[in-house]
């Protein structure tokens, strides 16, 4: 039996853009989910430059035979101007990792990052409700892992960031959203300290290059700490190998970006074309 | 085995262009083809109504991961103006049904229906060298055909249009080309009479339709007669039916698509990003 959808005249196209292109997996995982649903569609990678990505948009919306769009880095940004409606998180959030079709044909946004992560946390034992959470990275992954959390139900955000007008820019957004369920972490400069939290997330790139430091002080992590890291690369990354050496539950880049593919394959199917070919 | 390449972020993209698009199924076939040639390069449909057509190859045509383009009706002349450069038959018929990357990322564009239907005939025994051939439709199909079959060396190719301005026009463009193997087969309404010709090729729609006419007179055929018909639908149209009850070797419409396939498949294999992927 094929594990991909039999393509056909009827087979609907969903590209995957991004610059660069040729490292993202989602094209073989996004694929066979709608195949396990009995949906015909595909993913395809499409690498595209910033400069060409208004181009290529306009282009590619013009066929009703592409029936979403998926966007990664450096895309997520530029794919919210295209949408003619958007999720409120998106909206809030600025930035849409995948697009399905209205009924008029216009796209409809949305971004599943920070529900990604959620979801990795609840799969791997992480409770987000009632929780203190210290997170470190206020870029774009970060906003919309705390927006996830804090819509999760986590008691307490502690933000930290290396460069705190950014840090202190998202808890403003974010005070403005939730009121005082968010704070600042730590000081700049120090490595903020884990101790006192339920849950730990790194949303940063640290750990992806050998002898990055620790993005919390690993020292003060106790075995009922969650920790969770959005790095892929390593599939373990220091962090995480620290927490579970301690003795606590984790979850890492790869089980986020497991439950990204998942969840814009939900977003995907809930309404629109996609989900007429079932 | 997956017959399919496995779908990554480095699988080329060979979008098929038509309107409609439902009813192709080269996306299937052509995939399996660059599969088992060690190719990672997917064909998709993308539905496009001529008036969207311009936009959507300027849109695509930005980005690396689509290595080819493939064209059906109405969009073989279409993608002519968006080729940089031509194969001589390309440029002859003004019609492209295919095109790969040239090194600066331009497009490269080529015709091979006519060389399908020679391809198929010379599948099924027939012999276009030194032949007499009948053939009927001189649009957009019989030009191709009657282009290949000389240049793979018909003796001498009659040529039958029910519009008769048309028939002389492309009879008056062969003969440019090739000179006096060209002659006009028969008056207005009448049915051209096969007998005397080793090949007949039928490159009208004519047995589309319950209660099309022949589009020769099919009592004249001979057991040595070769047939060859460009009709899809019904797989073994009427002329074909009457051929082979006649005891004549053929090919039809379905015969000549399975070739299209196959050299549209070489000729994106050949040269270009798709050869690179192997």
């Amino acid at each position: 039996m094929n594990p991909y959808p039999t393509l056909s005249g009827e087979t609907l196209v969903v590209p995957i853009l991004g610059d660069p292109i040729a490292q993202v997996r989602s094209p073989d995982g996004i694929t066979r989910n709608f195949a396990d649903r009995g949906c015909n569609a595909v993913v395809v990678p499409l690498q595209v430059a910033p400069a060409d990505f208004d181009a290529l948009i306009a282009g590619v919306s013009r066929s009703s035979s592409v029936g979403g769009l998926i966007a990664t880095v450096p895309h997520k940004f530029g794919l919210v101007a295209h949408c003619a409606t958007l999720t409120d998180r998106a909206r809030y959030l600025g930035s849409v990792n995948v697009a399905r079709r209205n009924p008029d044909g216009s796209w409809h946004g949305d971004q599943v990052d920070g529900a990604a992560f959620v979801s990795a946390l609840r799969a791997a034992g992480g409770v987000p409700e009632g929780a203190r959470a210290l997170q470190v990275g206020a870029g774009g992954a970060g906003s919309a892992i705390a927006l996830a959390l804090l819509e999760a139900g986590v008691a307490e955000l502690a933000l930290h960031d290396a460069d705190p007008a950014r840090r202190d820019a998202l808890i403003g957004r974010l005070r403005d959203r939730v009121g005082d369920r968010v704070s600042c972490a730590s000081s700049p400069g120090e490595s903020p300290d884990p101790a006192g939290f339920d849950l730990v997330a790194n949303a940063t790139p640290m750990g992806m290059r050998p002898g990055d430091p620790y993005p919390v002080d690993v020292t003060s992590l106790k075995p009922d700490t969650f920790v969770g890291d959005v790095v892929t690369k390593p599939a373990v990354p220091p962090l995480i190998e620290a927490a579970r050496q301690v003795g606590c539950r984790t979850s890492t880049g790869g089980d986020m970006f497991v439950s990204v593919a998942g969840l814009i394959a939900d977003f995907l199917l809930a309404e629109g074309p996609l989900r007429s070919t079932r």
